[in-house]
């Protein structure tokens, strides 16, 4: 049971960059980053107009002269203080990560990155090499992957409890964007354009989500070959997709499925994790996280519950309160930024025995969506034909 | 409501063809068709074995001398009888439904058949000609189609309610082969011997049900290019599958999607048919047949019930019990069945306007569902291929 | 499976009393009766209008002079033929059941009735004493009792899966008379009327329902002291409650809850049955009958779905179609049917072996249905005291 | 949209008294009141060991001289400190609430005390009293309340959405300890012993909170009647109960039914709060916070969304994050620690209009629950009579 009482070797000293003024995922990392005191939010540079993120930074308590007008200002500012920030979080416009990020490695910072990393691979195995390199840690905002049933379906898949894996079905689908919205909604704007949103819509800003989820539930898994199809039906939506469906054949023979769309009209987030083994299926919603649906061939559906004595230790060690109380999104987000922060600490003190037991979306985890996107957009635009993946 | 007090013309002299001792179908088509007294049973050529199928002809009461050996003898000596039968329903393996058929339509019987009509679209083409020119109703049983909110569902697209269709996802994903259960059981194996089944095994045998649910409630849809991926997850079913995704471009842009699967390991039916719109979707389980989800962009999401007076006309005249009580899917049977023996009697008499009106899943539903499959193989067995649908 | 070839010595020439035109349950009563050949209807006294009645009985085939203009004239008339009924179904107004039930048993014939068999427990054990001596079965028609599950559930409490057995929820609350909806439906308004419906209406009109799924499921349960609450929001309908609770307590200490409702404004049945045991319990919803749960405490929650290998023989042996497919109440109905006519039969030929194991709510559970809402009145009527049970 | 950034006027120097090493509530507290910077905590009296109680409260980061012995000490010092606490939680065993609630409002503090306030209503109008005198505010801990969907409902009765009320249904009742756990878990043996849990256990422990939450819906219904039986399904728990239900009558005749129970084996929270009335329902469980059900008589039923733009102002004040994000628990907690603060702090101020706009779980509110499990048990200990409610 996590008490909230302080992590040794923690907080770490931490910064921002972007999450400033009208943003909504800004309160959701310093909500998470600081929920365990593991880091510390001491810096920003919150905003593209440097005023208001000054001003945004004093309404949060930091010292005027850490709120700085851009990120390069503030890596180099914070370099040379004593007490300067070990680790920045990057919360700005998808095309604006892979720079940003590849400053902060260079700058000798951990990084957590909100998705995507980057628009390429080759970028992304650029920052994978930097990150080695300089021996620090990116992590990625699967905020999903932070609920720990899925802890719970990764450790039955492992024990073989589902058998052989034959079909995995992945699933973000939601209707908050069949209308054209992105015409009085600056947030939803940038998404579909793409200098800002990068080579695809619904494919990376939610299709990765729940692909994530089954890196983490199955990390056996390899795909071999690939095909998509996508579609604008808000047509002014064009090149990028509203609405994608991608099959992949994974090495071995297993199937996954994954469909993600923003056209799902009445449909909330439709998130959805299905893994199809042999004997048995789970199933797990990111709306009812705390419950996971485990389906034997045979036997009756059974309702697994976060918070009870049956389920795996590695499900339970993140609880935060009693089963029966609905842990959210906040709390899985919370138990990412914990991880992140113990995955810090051990990497700074070169623990690689307690860095190697920290499962957390990392750089390998943000190189893998960003390929995926790339084989996705690659099958889509060749026609939606099937394409060996690489 | 139905009240089951007979229907003028009705009930019209019926035979089955198969459906048998053991059979699980036969119960069914025969409770349905006389559940509201539109056929009566009096002959039959229940089984290969004719002594065993007189016996059983006996034990359900009929004249042993119209307990046939076979289905010739049947149609010949029936048509001799100034009492003879009009129709006929055929619940034998797939493999013999279109001679079966053909036979029917040339003694001028009307005919219900269990899908697939035949094996190819010539073969279905032939049906149809010969349905016309006999002047002769082929019904199809796909049974699911007789619940009531189907057409609920049919009324609400057509009033334009979900806007503009965009995409139409169709599944039947059931567990129950998820291990090679066909090598104990008969049932099982002939489903998946290419000889008997056809060419598909998952896509005809459960992908052809929500189909044409989509094309009872979506008439106007077309398909225009088709890709299909599947898979035999027991390798000894080769080259008939257990698991099949198919991807539909409609006409006009729209999209279907349609996941077949007989290895769902845990699903019991898992049969759902979601109809996506610019403005709002639908959806339905069989599973659950009394309510009918409605999801409005932006507005609380709704669930229909059956019986329910804000109900369209449609839905609500084959009603046999008020909301709230379950009906389930013999009643979905016994409404298709009412309506099969209303079009055959619309049909002896000439009532073409009658007729018009009846809605029910006729001949050239039957044609579709080949055509579908067989387009479906062609993709696949292409290597999961984009194709001109034909 | 029940397959629907005849059972032996059956059917049984049946007649009804009321249950003609406009009537809701008269067709379910013929469907259920009929669906196994266990009865057959040659005669009725369907309607107070006999040329009414008449014209309804010939429209559902019958002999017009089969169609009798009163159960008395019916009674006698039949007594004299060779081929005259053996079994009589009575689907009149309740403030008739008594007297047309006592008939009936004079008359040498088994009886089907409608709860409640009559107004008071003095009368129903006259019945119950008539029966026996008459050596006729009576069968009351509590429907939701021949769903399949109940026979699960009833199995798992006899083998001790629940543990000890501390809390019986029941509840039959719908919505449909929120408001005054008698003024206009005469169907509602007998209901609410003493003269017509006697000392209850949600009482005995719901109530008794799911309190015979409670006996049937738990059969050891007597109550020893009952308290009751009742009250009517529409105001007109007083003295007769269209809200109730009542509170049991068994022998032996065990609680029970039973809701009845009619003005549950938006729900649909909401009939519900709930066995908490000291280690586990068992719910199910009429609306969904194919589904039970069984919550085990301290392991995840099963789902049981009809039709499964899994579950008890006894819930197996009505099977009509394999699990997955929807069953809904009139399959509920026609199972109670088929133990109707299986008990006649074993009644007639004095097996009283084969007797002993068919379960049908019998004339005890009349008279205790009757009781229950006796002793339910007198407490709501002293002012919601507790009584003891007599 | 709450964005965390600070609330003018806080954090308001804050301690807690209980809430140390493993407590489970405690980190609740401190993570609620810390959310949105509203109380800081300064100070503590962690642990009836006060040498468990200082390392505790430095392993929280506090200042050692400011963990102190008891809370007795901790008013005294803190008093004379410039920067010394102005509020209070309370999270000890249920027999100390009500000296330490009255220690602190004669210390001049705000306080936020767990449910129940004290054991008797005497006792809690001294502390009303006592709150009015010294103006300073008392928070009662009914976290569910803080759930924003609970807004939503009060505002739909409150605008007549759901006619006049009817039936009140709530229901707290969990499976956790159906069995004598309390003989190996500490935290379950203190609620069954009444020196310090008082005169009920689930009554007070877990009917409190729905009972909480239809007050905070329905301001208007006042109990006029009420009946409780209650029972010790486990002999060794009496004379405190653990299963009990309440029937009250409220003034103007609508009805109220609670049900608090631990013996509901399987169950996990099963807490519900359901209002009907002559209109429409409401309807909503607490394991499923997001969503509330609305059923409206003659209409499909709705299923409303957290976070939706079609909600009321009400029930948006608080949103973290956009609609179909799930939040949970801590969300409420935290949105019921930011009134408080935010109330603290108009009251500190004098600004009774601000004060008065801000809906809390208040003095009031804890008093009400004080009295209620009173009259509960007046009620259960006659015998389970009706009693005027006092």
């Amino acid at each position: 049971m996590i008490d909230a009482t302080p992590m040794p070797g923690h907080p770490i000293a931490w910064a921002m960059v972007g999450g400033g003024q009208d943003s909504q995922i800004g309160p959701v990392h310093r909500s998470a980053a600081q929920r365990d005191h593991g880091l510390q939010l001491v810096a920003g540079a919150f905003d593209i107009d440097p005023v208001r993120g000054r001003q945004f930074g004093e309404r949060l308590g930091l010292d005027a002269q850490r709120c700085y007008a851009d990120y390069r200002a503030m890596f180099e500012a914070e370099a040379r203080r004593p007490d300067g920030i070990r680790a920045v979080s990057i919360a700005t416009p998808n095309n604006t990560h892979f720079e940003i990020c590849r400053a902060a490695l260079l700058a000798g910072l951990h990084v957590v990155c909100e998705k995507p990393l980057c628009f390429t691979t080759a970028e992304a195995l650029q920052l994978l090499e930097l990150s080695r390199a300089s021996r620090r840690i990116v992590g990625v905002a699967y905020g999903y992957a932070g609920h720990q049933l899925m802890e719970q379906a990764r450790e039955m898949v492992a024990q073989g409890e589902l058998g052989e894996i034959r079909i995995v079905q992945m699933q973000f689908s939601h209707g908050f964007h069949s209308e054209a919205v992105e015409a009085a909604s600056a947030a939803a704007r940038w998404r579909m354009d793409p200098a800002h949103a990068g080579p695809s819509y619904v494919l990376g800003d939610l299709g990765t989500h729940p692909l994530y989820l089954s890196q983490l539930v199955l990390p056996g898994l390899e795909i071999e070959r690939l095909m998509c199809s996508r579609q604008s039906f808000i047509g002014s939506r064009a090149p990028l997709e509203d609405n994608a469906l991608a099959l992949m054949q994974y090495r071995g023979g297993a199937m996954g499925y994954l469909w993600a769309c923003a056209v799902n009209s009445g449909s909330m987030h439709g998130q959805r994790l299905r893994v199809i083994g042999s004997k048995a299926s789970l199933e797990w919603w990111d709306e009812h996280p705390n419950q996971l649906r485990h389906e034997i061939q045979g036997r009756p559906a059974q309702v697994l519950d976060r918070g009870m004595d049956y389920l795996h230790p590695a499900a339970r060690q993140e609880d935060r309160i009693g089963a029966g109380h609905a842990e959210g999104l906040f709390e899985a987000w919370a138990n990412l930024y914990r991880r992140f922060a113990l995955a810090m600490h051990a990497t700074d003190r070169g623990d690689s025995l307690a860095l190697g037991k920290i499962r957390y979306p990392d750089i390998q985890a943000g190189v893998e969506g960003v390929r995926w996107v790339e084989n996705c957009v690659r099958s889509a635009d060749a026609g939606g034909v099937w394409i060996d993946y690489r």
